[in-house]
């Protein structure tokens, strides 16, 4: 176990080559079938990997992102030229060690950074997919990950894992490919998403359709971007995904300006000024109709739906190792969810350890520095790898 | 102290006079003091009362409400055809007892039901303030209510109450008029406004802002509605008034069409047809610009502020009975923002008690019949009026 702080971790001497980005075109001779009858083909999926896949095609971790994530797991990312989304956990003598692992992360079918979706050519028409796209699920999402794998002659997956939405997927590979899943470790999410959860979706979906410049979907053809509209989605999903003693932590009634409040509508408040802020960055490289078309997935995700609301049945005779994760002060997808999927994976007699991350960062907490759950994550992998042969990473020499 | 569920009260055979609905014109010698340095006036103040007020003017209660509320404790509302958002507490025979007390409750300053606010005229423009209304705070909403009992001849309250902003005022009412006070009862409220709360206020006023309807705030000079950015504040803000619970108990992932999801944007789920309901009904009642002030009088309270954060220093030597009273399901303003102004209380050596009553209905449980919050009410205000020597409400004959 590597009980180095990740931030801290010898990425200098990265032993293994480092993230290389990729896209793969599939699906060329016949179409994906869709959860909602319809067809999609040929489709093109954008993926970064990092690490080296072993001879026998067994140390292949695949992270499945969130709803605004994307595979830049490392960085620089092409649009915003910051550090990827997981270069905490994920990268030589990290938690996922990429001098062990061969690690996969591809954007969502319906993303925007690469991979079909609603913002990239419809061949039929020659113009943006738009709402033109089919109506996909996390179910379609992952059926696409399964054909990326074919793709790559990856058979079984030494580990799916994911946080939030990644969460969704990693369960649903559990459910749809148990044979291909050794290990699954859903963080922070849930077997289906919640009224509350629904809810906030909604409000997200309103604002962005409620802007003039969206168009009906259009907007691109039309050379606009509904970046009102997105930026109040994205505005009021973040609030969702911190705590109130993290905001309070963070930023409290603190001032922007010490002297006094403005008796205006200025962002007199950090936390205004933090939100803005968030809004605004966010609307530079997510696209609207993407944002639409991910949380309507996230919406219908209800793994007991297809077993008469028993979720257990959905496990039944799995062999998969799951680790499961929360944070005491995820609001979004309390323990309580997760808590839920242990006790259907037990009554399925899976093997199942579960760990609630006492942490006040919320339901971010999976994509922040928190060595709990840092901690928790690598004593799974690890103990799994010694057991399936694995060998270990090279030793730091230092 | 009356036991009979409020909704089944003996309304037909009220003795005291119904609701009458009225308003004043106040400051008209010299205009109010703001607490950003302006000034305001002459000032109109509408406001509802219902009951008689005793030769000793000693039985008074000054309802306040909330954000979205208005004077109309009871119905008909003038807007909506529907009955008065406290109807199910106030009233002859109910917990709040017209029989028995003169209850007033009046617009807050700021508001658009008839007292002056952005969507009245602004007398030096002949055109409606928008924009250009002073920005208030909660201590000029109460001072606006002190001058409506001046002119009432009113100069003790024997009860404040009031719910959620209501609150706010109540405290407000403690802290700044306290010898004019004999009892508060603050529900389901703060001493000031958290981070969380002001983030999701701030996201409101981005919606409005981004319509393109709202137009600077020159919305109704122009014949425009920001509908669809004010229905999406009021959405996000109505999600936040429930309890997670209680919108699973309501609504689960029931669908509208139980056949299955359509596969598009359309209200699949009955919590999202419930939650564009919401907004679609508000935006005809409520003005944008009102929603905007309303929200920044209730970001800019703190009680502490004044005392160099210690609340207690703001009740010292006060001599009004409180009663704090908290929803156990409330994430709004959750229990222990009322236990920090009960902790404050008992340092000042006030008189309080405090009840959290357990519920899964959430922040608006004080709108609702929660049989426990009513008894917790009726036993505060019963025992107190006996105290005072208020004669009791007439028996009923039946």
């Amino acid at each position: 176990m590597n009980d180095t702080p990740p931030a801290q971790g010898p990425l200098g001497r990265a032993p293994g080559p480092g993230p290389t980005n990729h896209t793969a075109t599939l699906c060329t001779r016949e179409p994906m079938r869709l959860d909602s009858g319809g067809e999609l083909g040929p489709i093109t999926v954008a993926y970064q990997t990092q690490g080296v896949l072993n001879a026998e095609r067994s140390n292949a971790i695949l992270v499945c992102h969130a709803l605004t994530g994307d595979h830049y797991m490392q960085g620089p990312h092409p649009v915003t030229g910051k550090p990827g989304w997981w270069e905490i956990v994920v990268g030589p003598g990290r938690v996922i060690d990429t001098r062990r692992y061969f690690v996969i992360c591809s954007n969502v079918l319906g993303g925007c950074l690469g991979t079909t979706g609603p913002r990239e050519i419809n061949p039929a028409t020659g113009q943006p997919w738009g709402l033109g796209f089919p109506v996909i699920t996390i179910g379609d999402m992952v059926r696409a990950q399964a054909l990326l794998l074919d793709h790559l002659g990856i058979d079984t997956l030494f580990c799916a894992i994911g946080g939030s939405m990644g969460a969704m997927q990693v369960l649903q590979w559990a459910v749809a490919y148990p044979e291909r899943v050794r290990a699954a470790v859903p963080i922070a999410g849930s077997w289906r998403h919640s009224a509350q959860n629904i809810a906030f979706n909604e409000v997200g979906r309103q604002a962005i359709m409620a802007d003039p410049d969206w168009s009906g979907g259009d907007y691109l053809s039309e050379g606009r971007v509904p970046r009102r509209g997105l930026a109040v989605a994205r505005m009021t999903a973040h609030i969702t995904y911190l705590s109130e003693p993290a905001l309070h932590r963070k930023f409290g009634r603190k001032l922007q300006n010490p002297t006094g409040v403005s008796y205006g509508f200025d962002a007199d408040f950090q936390v205004e000024s933090y939100l803005r802020h968030q809004g605004a960055s966010f609307v530079k490289r997510f696209d609207a109709n993407s944002y639409l078309f991910i949380t309507r997935a996230m919406d219908y995700f209800d793994l007991a739906a297809a077993h008469d609301g028993v979720l257990a049945r959905a496990f039944q005779g799995t062999k998969t190792r799951f680790c499961v994760i929360s944070f005491s002060s995820d609001w979004l997808f309390p323990t309580a969810e997760s808590r839920a999927v242990v006790r259907a994976l037990n009554a399925a007699a899976a093997r199942v350890s579960f760990v609630e991350v006492t942490t006040d960062k919320g339901h971010d907490a999976f994509l922040l520095d928190e060595p709990a759950f840092h901690d928790t994550l690598s004593g799974f992998l690890n103990g799994l790898a010694e057991q399936a042969g694995l060998p270990p990473a090279p030793e730091d020499p230092s």
